[in-house]
């Protein structure tokens, strides 16, 4: 290792116009077998190298023998020499920086020779086989980064482009819930948080809140968007203030609403809008959640006494975690319709549950759920129906109805179209419940980030001032990826919300498919992101009075219900394999797979070597590169799961077992349909706020959001040569800075959230 | 797509020998482009092929250009016809079944021209590039898979192999824990939980179990083995009795037992062992943690009255999160000790805290932390002290003393050697902690486990059961490789406990590097594996009465106490650049880094591009694969990361910073570190055990461990081109073939942890 070692180099002219690109290229890891080859053909076509530069390059691209200190700091000495009077744009440069030291050194026979775009394009060239970014030579030399930082914006606009025109009617609303009486409380013992509960919930009905969906002649506002922004504000708060309202006006309200009729709306809406009836919306049974096809429950029309008879044939077809079930007085009770002895499917029937003393109806029993993770507040109960009796015109009869003499009739006469259409109409449920969802896990956020903010460990020097933990790089990297995707999914759940709300009867089956895919992703992340929280927080995070622990568990089983997220995402990637329209069946389905093949054969074709492994900057924070890589992995999975498929049922398996078989690949579908779904909002929506500054960093929101998750899948994008190693390592850097600029913003972009200080409460974040 | 449009293939001799490699590769998945081109070099290369038959094997290598559904049923005709005589072994072989084929065909010329073993390894190379796996024929032509069925083991054994030699003592505890009076209670309000914790306590105190670490002479055993494996058991049960135990006994009678001198012992360990002295152990601070050096409590000799003064200095400083604060006499309080006014850095003092009738004494201020996430039957609280003084001798002064002249004196002179001899001394709780977390995961588990052996969900034909939710391919892959890994963190905590138990001075660094990497490792698994069954158990992992939720939020805290996992995790780093001996400083580290890099030159060379590609489940399924891919990963990440600091380091950064700058890469070295120790320990153990068919299991589990995780950490290998996608690819589906197959042993693989029902208790799992 002595200095006699190092063959002395001569700095020529040409060399000097690679010096940068092997200054950095060497500074931030290694280069790998694979690379240095590639380096070293390209090196070798280079016209403008002597041959004895060539080889003193090519030495350079050895992964096995590194440049020796003294070298290095030779380099640095050279560039710091020739460069001192170089302009930073010419520094954001490494070609341009080389070939100014080629222009100032002493050997420059021809300060013209290297300009030109001959020479530029093969440095180029080089310079995407490395991998090197332009501007990290500055944070070498100096301290700049290669993203560009985006400007302080104001807050108020930033909130504005996320609650859009529902901006003022959301800050009502936590005025409302910023009154000492929603002080937020602990409350351990579940019998008087249910009463407390109760009572909030009394009183936004008392506001008018609860009827907001409903038709003015009830009260309501015949808005189904307020009634969803409502969802964003409660998820701040209380969840299980959330949840009882949600089951209250939303299911039970929604199932009269939307599966009634105006017999129904008369006699009842007005009154579940004002919390006067207390209902519950009885789906599920212990062992039918996700199937709902398969519920047990009977509901059999008796012509004698024109009424239908509800039963529970086993104790294991109880109703099961029935929301408001210990408040309710009466519940909507889906059950398998028989009339006349034949079966015609899932139906809603209304069914007195108590009388005015509260006590069961005959027939009637009911179980306390007990103590549950979280939403303690909520009232979940357990229901057995033994033979009671209801007329036959609480029968909800929107979509199947029986006459006065006695026999079934419905607007859909195939019974499975019948059965997805009632189902879609209660979708407004996977509307709300990741907005709420998603409210949490900003809150948590809030939280996590603010806190990072004050508190400090572990001095870097003596003396110094103990390092704020948000400036650590892993604390960056555990935190704002998930600022980010918490923007994203923001503007993607509002997509949605719009989607739904203008919902005509020809895209309800895609809307479907979109609420099951947002609904399942966005309530992953509201899981991961406050886990990830309160971790971030250390001790702190685990006292109940900083908030992330109760916000964890109660939206916990939010991945849960209103469909499992497994189910849920497995309906996704049915809806894309037979284009949201098609009734799955083989014949068909193979068609469509054939389909689906063509088009991609086109697709992989497009795959180009230099597009592989261009990894300039400019080029990967581009949305054009990153909505092409979210495209790919949808089309390239949609095609390769088609494909298996195909190939399963051309071996003679049945379209069943060979969906059990590909499960697993069809969750990556529905996870990429969801992913490009979302990316192409968020760059969408962000493109349209008025406010510059606004823009510009929702512009790096989306960058991060894009990078991190392309980051996130990775090796599906190296498996697939898609992407070149390079090109991932150019990304995992990006990423770094990315995260390392948007922690410049981050309190602000959690005030953008705007929670008040009353609803936040957590005293580590306040 | 009309028949007339496929070219008429003759099938002759040399196309048989590679139709099946072809027939199975195009069954699953597509060809991607890279694949492709390889491929065709290689057939371009058989010598034993006619020009004729490589233009139609070319012609069935285009990834556009997929064989027609036709073509495809053509080909399965074909093998089914000429290998119904074949035996199942030449089956379980792509190559002898196309070697077969072409002897049994029409178009036979030699019947033994094939079986040379030039054409047999061209073939080889062949299917290995082409990743295809010898006998997912079976899956097409029959149902037999490639990973070979282990047999039924006896649960007995199984038990024996994971406890070894404390299986008899750990089922004494069990059988304690069984009786009606340790019942699982759900005790919502925490005075009462704490109340019911401090008696249960006392009950194990009553047993002699508290003591167990402790000398004879005070009541003990000397047995720190017992006391691990006591937390073995009462993770199992009641999370907030093992941390109750573990503070009381662990940290409060361990800082007696190892900081103390005979005074202390013979003055304080007894009481200590039967819970007549309660005690707690005060070092963490609000704003100190995981930086125990910067604590600010002050402990100030005063000369005058022969007296220790402590003393907090700010609110901010008061100690924090004390467990047993509130029920505790004493604490053991790690103050700054200052001597004649020099500092001598962190020292621990005994401090009487509350007087007969648990009154606080003067200067002492205890509030109560409140409710926290989970173990709400530790009693958690604050502690400030204003200037309260206590005598001299209540200084443990095994490693710093206070003569009767008020002179300091210590063993050790360093003081940072001897801050972290004393530290060392209380490894004991990251060897025990993650001991009772890993059992609170087992627990989860069983309980996920047999739960999804019960329940159904959705017929997959009509009049069929409704299919078994493990079953599902999906639910195998959430919940087996947890499985798997429970077991491997069984045996990497066993060689943990056992160096720390035989540890002598020389290796202390090293062990404490690997107590701060497994605890982290396994309590991350913990919170990891309890968050999946929860979510796999659907609506009944959300109640209470199941348990999912409850050890998730006792053990939550895990990854934060005993040392943040993200610290403790950069500790091990840190411990393997310096190489577990050198203090970390800039120059010595330079020369350590230039060595290690030095090693890894070597290591890197060794790379093979057939070994890269190589993917044979033969050779996948191997421990030597598996080790060796563990190990490049922790070389490369050492290599690497070494390489970017010595980078840094050269350019004037200061260690400290560059170590900041690399952070997220430590990170992944430390993972990688724990990694491969487990899985070394994990081969070594299940091969010493001598039942036949529990040593096969467990080698499946090793497979299983070790496959997962190389596809979990798919983007390094992919990255460095350590791998190439057709080989994770073929790891992928191993490892969906290892799930299904560990499936069937599932059931037994829970019962393997002897968990009585008695505490077992939830409901879906009994």
């Amino acid at each position: 290792m002595s200095a006699s070692s190092i063959p002395k180099v001569n700095y020529s002219q040409g060399l000097m116009t690679v010096l940068p690109l092997f200054y950095v290229g060497w500074a931030d890891g290694i280069l790998s077998p694979g690379e240095s080859q590639k380096i070293r053909e390209k090196i070798d076509s280079f016209e403008f190298l002597t041959p004895e530069e060539k080889a003193t390059a090519l030495s350079w691209s050895e992964p096995t023998n590194p440049p020796q200190d003294e070298t290095y700091q030779e380099w640095q000495k050279i560039i710091l020499k020739y460069c001192k009077d170089t302009s930073e744009d010419e520094k954001n440069s490494l070609i341009d920086l080389g070939l100014t030291l080629a222009k100032n050194c002493d050997d420059c026979s021809d300060p013209t020779y290297w300009a030109n775009d001959q020479t530029k394009t093969a440095l180029l060239e080089l310079q995407n086989i490395m991998g090197v970014h332009n501007v990290e030579i500055n944070q070498h030399l100096s301290k700049q980064e290669v993203v560009s930082p985006a400007a302080d914006f104001d807050v108020a606009q930033m909130t504005l482009a996320l609650d859009k025109e529902y901006t003022e009617y959301k800050a009502k609303i936590k005025t409302l819930l910023s009154y000492p009486s929603f002080t937020l409380q602990n409350i351990p013992e579940k019998g008087a948080y249910r009463e407390h509960i109760l009572e909030q919930t009394r009183a936004l009905a008392d506001q008018g809140l609860g009827a907001l969906a409903f038709a003015p002649a009830y009260g309501g506002e015949d808005d189904m968007g307020k009634y969803a922004a409502m969802f964003d504000v409660l998820g701040y708060h209380d969840l299980s203030l959330a949840i009882k309202f949600g089951v209250q006006f939303g299911l039970f309200g929604g199932s009269i609403n939307w599966l009634g009729t105006k017999y129904h709306h008369d006699k009842y809406l007005k009154d579940t809008g004002t919390l006067d009836l207390a209902g519950c919306f009885a789906m599920t049974e212990t062992g039918h959640g996700s199937n709902v096809r398969g519920l047990q429950t009977t509901a059999t029309y008796d012509p004698a006494s024109d009424e239908i008879i509800i039963h529970t044939p086993t104790e294991a077809d109880g109703k099961e975690y029935i929301g408001n079930a210990m408040h309710s007085k009466m519940a909507s009770v889906f059950a398998q319709l028989i009339v006349n002895g034949e079966r015609h499917g899932v139906h809603a029937i209304l069914v007195p549950l108590r009388d005015a003393d509260h006590k069961e109806l005959p027939g009637i029993r009911i179980a306390d759920c007990g103590y549950k993770i979280g939403l303690n507040g909520v009232d979940n109960g357990r229901i057995w129906f033994d033979q009671v009796r209801v007329p036959r015109l609480n029968l909800l009869n929107r979509f199947g109805d029986i006459d006065e003499h006695g026999n079934y009739s419905s607007p859909i006469s195939n019974p499975m179209r019948r059965f997805f259409t009632m189902l879609g109409t209660l979708v407004g449920g996977r509307v709300c419940v990741p907005r709420a969802g998603l409210s949490a896990a900003k809150t948590g956020l809030a939280i996590a980030i603010k806190h990072s903010l004050k508190r400090r460990q572990f001095e870097q020097k003596p003396g110094e001032a103990e390092t704020l933990l948000l400036d650590y790089p892993s604390h960056q990297r555990r935190l704002m990826p998930y600022l980010a995707k918490s923007y994203a999914i923001s503007f993607g759940l509002d997509y949605l919300t719009e989607r739904f709300v203008k919902r005509s009867e020809k895209d309800i089956r895609e809307i479907e498919s979109l609420a099951a895919g947002m609904k399942a992703y966005a309530t992953w992340f509201t899981t991961a992101s406050l886990q990830e929280c309160r971790e971030a927080c250390g001790g702190k995070g685990y006292l109940s009075e900083n908030r992330l622990g109760q916000l964890k568990a109660d939206t916990e089983i939010f991945t849960t219900f209103e469909g499992d997220n497994t189910v849920l995402m497995q309906l996704v990637s049915k809806g894309l394999l037979s284009n949201f329209s098609k009734e799955f069946h083989d014949d068909g389905f193979v068609a469509v797979l054939r389909m689906l093949g063509n088009q991609f054969s086109t697709l992989i074709m497009e795959q180009n070597p230099y597009t592989k492994r261009k990894s300039s900057s400019d080029y990967l924070l581009s949305g054009h590169f990153q909505l092409a890589a979210f495209k790919y992995r949808e089309q390239k999975l949609l095609y390769t799961v088609s494909q298996r498929m195909r190939g399963l049922i051309k071996n003679k398996m049945n379209s069943t077992d060979a969906f059990l078989r590909c499960q697993t690949h069809l969750l990556s579908l529905a996870n990429a349909f969801v992913e490009r779904t979302i990316l192409e909002q968020f760059i969408k929506q962000a493109k349209q706020v008025k406010d510059q500054n606004t823009k510009l960093m929702l512009k790096q929101l989306t960058q991060l959001y894009a990078l991190h998750t392309i980051e996130s899948h990775k090796d599906f994008y190296l498996e697939t040569e898609y992407m070149s190693p390079t090109k991932t390592k150019a990304i995992r850097r990006l990423v770094d800075q990315l995260c390392k600029e948007t922690r410049n913003h981050a309190e602000a972009l959690v005030d953008a959230f705007a929670i008040p200080k009353e609803i936040l409460q957590a005293p580590i974040a306040v």
